[in-house]
């Protein structure tokens, strides 16, 4: 039998599921979790409850996979699950659907001025004229990152009569590498980042970029908060040359309640919950576990492996 | 020559581009409408300062067309219109783009209650979870109103995977008539209203309607105010019968600061600003009105003519 450690929250979507040489146990707490972990082959944890992950990952000195429902795995210790050989999956694509629509969202809120909105009602005052007067119709969007959130995102805008340009690192008709992007960035109205967090994007957009950006253009970030410069960005709305930004994730998270980032008028901050507007993440990232233990069992390849070394 | 009394706004877009036999006279303000409008044979004038409609067109004895950029006509004495046999052509279609935009804004700052985002900001507080957790994906959205904005709303929503069903007057496969969408009512997560305001419309979403939709479904007005029973609607969103309201018009225009309706947490009020979120109206308006000045001097039918006796 191969055992397999799972959270409790997984239970009522695993259950009765999984094939006969599978033997699940469910922890539902940080001490029940530091029990079973060792013995387990199999482990989908995500406690969220504060226990540090490279503490547990110490102590599963018998995994070969671990399942996990973020996304981005930046902060799994992933030189440890190098050496020890464990298959990290993640749920890439999986929270892809409610992020996309954060980010139109986000692009149609900057359009339209809404917060402006939300706090007329506030004050019980008809607005005289609307405090935003973009369209998206006839606008132009990079986005940086073709991965399941880029490539939703450009699918949401397919009949908006948004001209959207995708980067990513592979290549293709139409579509912009890692080292073509910052030539063109002039060019766009919204600049939507979806890239995962390694080494190659930490302060991606810094200084220049903003420089290099359309005067008065907008930029989006649903990756990580370390791969844009902030005091750089701070100092680009600060002039104008940054007209907007919508930023779900920052650097550090929790966002301090003294951070000047809060302040601005044209920053919009969301508190990285884009992934979680929504309620079906764990059913989603389940039905791909039940589908990947089967896989596992027969020992063919996994859906949603983790590369340790480009940590995506 | 035919005499053709239009706005200044206008001009920046009309002028040198108006046929030889059309001669142009603009105004600025409501006293040089008052003295050029007896001999307005063409007239463009949406003064918009206050100037009773009617009282204009009483002057304007000469008068065979009239254009504006309004898209809703209920404000403009139709009956007068009609004795005189006056055409009159609107807007229709040239916001559709700008507030079907809107529309899906509507609907996704209701689903990820985006309202308690811009709070959280403004208390410079890091939310810990996300106060709207619905995706538009699997939803299903009826649209009451197949002409422009609900066309081109359904038209933004064809790659969300929302479940799109269009009400309109005349049968077609796969839409809903006028006297059949009450009884499918509870299906559906959002109702998007965009119909023109007649006397068919008043009141059309009343207690019965608002009872019968699905609990804690929400309703979008992009139509006119009294399309909705205020009462009724203020009595459901208060048991949670409807969970959400966004309402781009309301009943009295401006809504008075002591209007209940303000103080709703529930209930998006937004100004009536969703068709002038926009720089391009009246550039767009401009285009039609000067391929229809070709049309009727050939004596050709008319993009835009309203139908004074539907109102629309």
């Amino acid at each position: 039998m191969t055992i397999a450690v799972l959270n409790a929250f997984t239970r009522r979507f695993v259950e009765g599921r999984l094939p006969a040489g599978i033997e699940p146990y469910y922890f539902a707490n940080g001490d029940e979790l530091r029990a079973l972990v060792p013995k387990a082959e199999i482990g989908w944890f995500d406690s969220f409850d504060g226990t540090p992950v490279r503490e547990i990952l110490e102590l599963a000195e018998n995994l070969k996979w671990l399942n996990t429902l973020a996304a981005g795995v930046d902060f799994f210790p992933l030189d440890l699950l190098g050496e020890r050989n464990v298959t990290l999956t993640n749920s890439a694509g999986l929270n892809s659907i409610t992020i996309a629509e954060y980010a139109v969202m986000g692009m149609l809120v900057i359009a339209k001025g809404y917060r402006e909105v939300v706090r007329s009602q506030e004050r019980r005052e008809w607005l005289a004229d609307a405090p935003g007067k973009l369209e998206l119709f006839g606008s132009k969007a990079l986005i940086i990152g073709a991965g399941g959130i880029g490539g939703r995102t450009a699918e949401l805008l397919k009949t908006w009569d948004v001209d959207v340009t995708m980067v990513r690192r592979n290549p293709a008709p139409g579509v912009l590498t890692a080292d073509q992007w910052r030539a063109r960035l002039g060019e766009f109205d919204w600049v939507v980042i979806a890239v995962p967090s390694t080494a190659d994007t930490d302060k991606m957009m810094s200084q220049a970029e903003f420089a290099a950006m359309k005067p008065g253009a907008a930029v989006l970030n649903f990756s990580r908060g370390p791969v844009i410069d902030q005091d750089a960005l701070m100092a680009a709305v600060t002039s104008g040359q940054v007209g907007g930004a919508f930023l779900d994730v920052t650097d550090p998270e929790p966002l301090p309640s003294d951070h000047p980032l809060w302040g601005f008028d044209n920053v919009h901050i969301t508190s990285h919950l884009s992934g979680r507007s929504q309620t079906r993440l764990i059913e989603r990232s389940a039905e791909r576990f039940i589908e990947n233990v089967t896989c596992w069992e027969r020992g063919e390849l996994l859906a949603g492996v983790v590369d340790l070394s480009l940590g995506y």
